[in-house]
Order: C-alpha cells, then structure tokens, then sequence
C-alpha cells in the first residue's frame, strides 16, 4: 500500500465512521437528489426536497385551477407570508409574530434598513461591511442618499470599536453573521450588544446563516434581520426571502414599501395608507404563491430536526473538508481561505487557487457541483440535512484528480458562463 | 310561452349565435376550468392555463431537482426575467428591450415611480388618482415622502385639464387605464399626450388591461409601465410583475431598489453599484422562478391570438352583458356602474347593490365567480380567451334568480371572510 492510498483508506474509514454514527443521516432521504452527484452548493441553491413536488402540483391543480379565488381564504393563500415566517422564526430562534416571508431578500433588505433608519433619527451614520455581499452594499448606498445619510464601510472585525468609538452617530449597522466568501462566522451576540450600547439598531442578513446555524435572534435582542429562502432553507430557486422584526419595534415600524397586503384593512380599499398591527405591517405585495407554497413544503425537512445537530455535523462536515484538504490537496496551489477554528466558520468552506474557475468547471464534469467567487474562491456549502463525510471525501479526492491532471486547463473549462 | 321565457330564449339564442362565431372559441380548450363553475373573477386571479401544469413540473423535477445551480445558465434562468418580459410586452404594444419581470407590483411601482421622479428634477408635484388602486396611491405617497414632493390626487378625467393648467410643475402622472371598481376605461394616448405636453412623465399601471386590452406603450409613446401577472395574463396567484421602461430613458433610469440582479457586471461582486446597461438594469433581487416560469407557460395562452380578437370580444361580452343585466335584473335593485359606450369600459362589468357582498357569496353557492369591492359594488370580469356568451347569460340569470328569491339573505352569506 503507498502512503497515498493509505491516507486514503483512512480517511474513509473516519468518513464511514463519521456517518455511521450522524443522528442526521436519515434526513437526506428527504431530498430529491440526482445520481451520481456530490452537491456543495446548497449555499447557493438548496437541493430539492421530496415535499415539495406534491405540494406543488396541489397548489397547482386544487387550490389554484379548481377553487380558484376562493383560495386566499380557503386554503389559506391570506395567512401564508406570516404562516410561513413563523415557520422560518422557529428555525432562526424567532418566536411566532415577528416573521414574516414575501418579496426578494433585496427588496427586504431595502425596506428594512430604510425603516429600521427611520426608528432612530437624527443619526446620520449608516454602517455595513466592505466585505458584505453585494446587494447589501448598494442598498444601503441606495437608502442612504435617499434618506440624506452617510454610508460608512467598516469591516465586521472593527464593528465593535467602531461602535464604541463613534455610535452615538450611528442609526443601523447592517452586518451578516457570516461571510459569503469566504465562510468566516462572526459572533452575532456580542455584534448586537455592541451596537446596543450605542443605542443603534442592529439589522442582520441571515442568507448564509438561516437553516444552517442556531441564530438565536430572541435571545441575543436582535433588532431586524432578512434572509433568502433558497440557500439552507432549500425553497426553490429565488424563493421569496423573509423578515424578521422583533416585537418590541412593530408598533413604530414605518416602512416605505407601503403596499397594500400591509394595509390595516387591506379590503376596505381605502386612499390612505394605516398600517396593520403587529408584524403583519411588514406584508408588501401580493406574494409569489407558487413560490412561497414551495418554500413552505421545503421547511418540513426540518421536522424533527434541532439546529444544534444541524450545526453540529456541519462543523464536523467543514471540519473533515478542510483535514481532506490538507491531506490530499497538498501542493497543488490551494490555500484554505475559511477560518480552521471550528466556531469562527459558518457552513461552507472556502479554498483559494489563482485558477478557480476552470477548476470548478472541471470539477462539476466530474460530478462534484461547488461554486466560486471572484477571483480566487472556490466555495463548497455543507448542508447538514444532505451532505455526507463520505460526500465531502470524494469531493476532496476529485478536486485533487482534477488538478494534479491539469484537468481544468483544457479549453472547454475555461469559457466563461454568464452565472459563476 | 311567457315574456320572462320568451326574454330567456330571445338571450340565449343570441348567445348561441355569438359564441358560433367567436375566433376565440377554441382558446377556451388552453385552461382548465373546474366543472360547474362560470368563472367571472379573472380580473382577480386567471384561471389555470393547461400549459402550466407541466412546465412546472419540468421546472421542479429536471430544472431544480437535477440540473441544480446550473438551471442558471443551462435552462435559461438568468435571461428569464427579460425573456418573459419580452413575451409580457407583446401583448401591451412593447417593442423588445423594454419589458422586465419580477418583484411584486408594489414594489415596481415604487422603485418606478421614484425613478420616474428622479428623471424630472426640480418638479414638485405626483399627479395620481384618488380613485386609483390603493396600493398606488400608498407607494405614490410614500414616494412623496422620500423624496420630498407633493401627491395631488386628480381624478382620471380631470387629468388632462390640471396638466395643461399646472403640469410644469408636475413631475410624474400616475394613472391607471382603466378604474379598478366601474370597469371605466380612460384614453392612454391623450393622458399621454397631454402629461408630455407638459414636459412630465406618465406611469401606466396596466394591472386591469395587460392582456384585456390592445395596450400600444411604443405606439402612443408610454415613459413607464407596471403590471400584475395574475389577471388577465393567467400567471398564477401572485405572479411577478413587470416594469416596461421605454427605450429613451433607460440609460438614465435611476432606481432606488439597487439590487445586484440590476448591476452591470453582477458576478463581478463589486462594492458599489454600477447599473447593467439597456433595460436588464431595471432587474431588482432574485426572480421567484417557480412562479416566473408559470407566467411564461401561462403566456403560451395567447399564441396566434391577436389583442384587437380580444378587444372585440371582450367588448362583445360585456356589452350582451349589461344587455342581459337591463332584461333580467329590472327591478331587483341593481344598477350599471360601467359606462354604457363600448369605448369607455374595460373588460368587466361592475354592478352597485346595496348588498353585494352576500350577493357575490350566494351566487359563488350557485357556481358563479365574481367578487365584490367596498362598499357597494358587483364586479365581473369576462377574461375574453376562456369565458362565453353563454357564461355570461348564466351569471346574469343565476344573480337574478338569487336575487329574486332573496337567498342571499341567508346568515351564511352575510359573514366576512378576510379576503373579499
């Protein structure tokens, strides 16, 4: 046996080990995965679960073509955004009647920070990351010129002497708990507490955190938070995203998205806009039904099923990735980008190569579907529902074949698609 | 025979010999519409084209299920938001290149309107209506709000009058073709003319007439236009709206609602926002595309159907409906609210009664679909693809059988449910 073969051997046997003994194992048959496929992007696009395909097709055939309008009552089209959200409260640590679910995470994320603005006059400093993802970034740019405010960029490691320094300026801090690149997790409680000293709102983009970490957002005093339903919530591609809006704001929740389902007495069709009571008032539009029914189909892979254990085998998962990594990726010009400390890294791990691109191309005609992020990021998502030890091995194993063939230099790699 | 039988007779005769000669006819075989059911209420919600059954099913199994993450460029789902656009704008008179879908109509409205305004510095003044749908008249005032401008609500037919008195000082009119309640149809093209006349924009809200009417947004010259997907355009509850933005303003086009699907470059996953060229920077968040891709199946309704088919036989079909209201409902307290002249109504017929709530309720027991808006009024849309002359003689005989014998009278008709 060479010693590569052996490091291989073993590093099975930790992975069969390893899923033996997942109290989480059963859930993958839950989802509707395809043969012959690793899939690390559930970062991106969660897999499809098993309860979503009927689910649909009744939203379709009953409730939509055969009882028709008498749907927003009778199946209970009307109640959906907060029935909905309640069900994503309960997975981000939200109790019932401060979530609610419609719109893009954009249009939530724009709604929210101009509200959540509005709750503390007279500040004229917004915070974000440089770092944050980019829809963050610009909305809040967005909100601020409209509102006439400053847009200060201090990354998420600063945020708390930022704070102490200067927050009596500040009105929100707009921050996500983990980075999207490269999958470093920052302590949400201590982030809130900071910004709560300094009598600023704190609003968090849950996208890379939502079904993946134990958010506890009761329980560390968050003030606002957004999230997608598509990434660990597994809802469908661009399904509506959520808001959360803590109970002790929705009386003075002012929001500039005044549509109608938000109205007091949306029926009563009146010129004036009154807000609903409690987190009803954070309703928009007319929902995507399709979408949201699917969304709500997805969350049922989640019955039974603690945060803790998610968290739990997605540490072990990233963990076992990046042990994978050192072993068998060893000098082929990767460098890990994601933190090695189990509590500073999120769901995914995140790996550097100057030619990340035809590498994950390459990887994906093996079978192995990741994604990347300009320039040099290669991105795998562990989601604990789904993904096995033995998933995260044999992924390691063909990004290692793939580059010590040089695989990825071959011409058909290295086309650039419009979606990366 | 008695005159009552001898009026039936005489109408049903009469619809015999217009759906003999309706083009249309066949168009009906494209939905499934539930047994037993006249269905008055696709100016609420579409019935369910047979085309969207399917292509969901394709959509969820093979797009979602199997090919994951890379449906974005493999199955189109990227160019979706402009591609159902461009199939959204042929029915409403858009050249290519200027149609967009997503988002909820609210939302479009507002990031419309605001950058409507935004194209019309210095301008003070939001014209709208105060008989518009409310969530236009909300977002119109918030809108006002942000921006720092005045919302004078003008009536649709005083319109023209206050622009050519004051419109210098107008930024934006924001109107609709035709009024939610009467069914009233107003001039596009002299709105048009006449909000240019004064150097200001005009924003159609097509929600009542895309699909209903032969809307010409290039012919007459629109600036902007929004639009739900779930009326007459059959895209399921809830469907993404579209944003038509006339060529001559997209490279000015400023929108508050920055969201990286509207960046130029959006992979590049810049920090600031830099917007895509043409219309694709009027893209917001993330399209819900389980409901994005019903809208386009549901499209597929309309192929080889021109818009003046349905103009002509919408027309017919309220016409021989307000005919079968002045024979059938005399004297049972019923009155039109919709013009009598074929040129100034819409697609639906709309009814005042001092009961039309447990009206509308008694006459759903009896299978006929309509709804009701506050206080006072019946409405029924006549979707021209899938409803005949002989539904709508069934309804106008079916309400006045109900009225006649005062079932609506019954308790159970008279409770609320919350959607009405």
């Amino acid at each position: 046996m060479t010693p590569a073969t052996a490091t291989r051997t073993a590093l099975a046997a930790r992975a069969a080990a390893l899923d033996a003994a997942d109290p989480l194992a059963a859930v993958r048959g839950r989802f509707l995965l395809p043969e012959g496929v690793v899939y690390l992007d559930g970062n991106s696009l969660g897999a499809l679960p098993a309860a979503v395909p009927p689910a649909l097709q009744d939203a379709v055939a009953r409730q939509w073509g055969t009882d028709l309008i008498r749907s927003w009552n009778d199946n209970g089209w009307w109640q959906a955004p907060q029935r909905v959200g309640d069900a994503v409260g309960r997975l981000v640590g939200a109790a019932a009647g401060q979530t609610v679910v419609g719109e893009s995470t954009s249009v939530q994320l724009f709604n929210a920070l101009t509200a959540a603005a509005r709750l503390r006059p007279g500040r004229p400093l917004l915070l974000t990351d440089p770092d944050h993802f980019p829809t963050d970034q610009y909305i809040a740019d967005s909100v601020g010129r409209l509102l006439g405010l400053e847009v200060r960029r201090v990354p998420a490691r600063e945020l708390a002497a930022a704070l102490a320094a200067d927050g009596d300026r500040v009105a929100v801090a707009a921050y996500a708990p983990v980075d999207y690149r490269t999958g470093e997790l920052y302590d949400m409680a201590e982030l809130t507490a900071a910004a709560h000293r300094a009598g600023a709102l704190i609003l968090w983009d849950l996208c890379h955190a939502a079904g993946a970490l134990p958010v506890r957002l009761d329980g560390i005093g968050a003030d606002l938070a957004v999230g997608c339903g598509y990434k660990y919530l597994s809802g469908g591609p661009g399904a509506p995203a959520f808001l959360y809006l803590a109970h002790r704001h929705q009386d003075s929740f002012d929001q500039p998205l005044t549509g109608w389902n938000g109205h007091a007495e949306p029926f009563a069709m009146e010129g004036r806009y009154r807000p609903a009571p409690e987190v009803s008032r954070a309703r928009i539009g007319t929902p995507p039904m399709l979408s949201l029914l699917a969304l709500e189909a997805a969350l049922t892979a989640f019955d039974g099923v603690e945060m803790a254990q998610v968290r739990a085998k997605n540490t072990s998962l990233t963990g076992f990735f990046l042990d994978c990594a050192d072993l068998l990726l060893d000098g082929l010009g990767f460098s890990a980008a994601t933190p090695r400390a189990a509590d500073r890294r999120g769901s995914q791990v995140s790996l550097r190569h100057p030619e990340a691109y035809p590498l994950v191309q390459a990887l994906a005609a093996r079978g192995v579907i990741g994604d990347m992020r300009a320039p040099d990021l290669l991105r795998f998502g562990v989601n604990a529902l789904y993904v096995s030890h033995a998933d995260v091995l044999a992924a390691v194993g063909e990004l290692a074949a793939v580059a010590a063939a040089g695989e990825h230099r071959a011409e058909r790699f290295r086309r650039r698609a419009t979606v990366t």
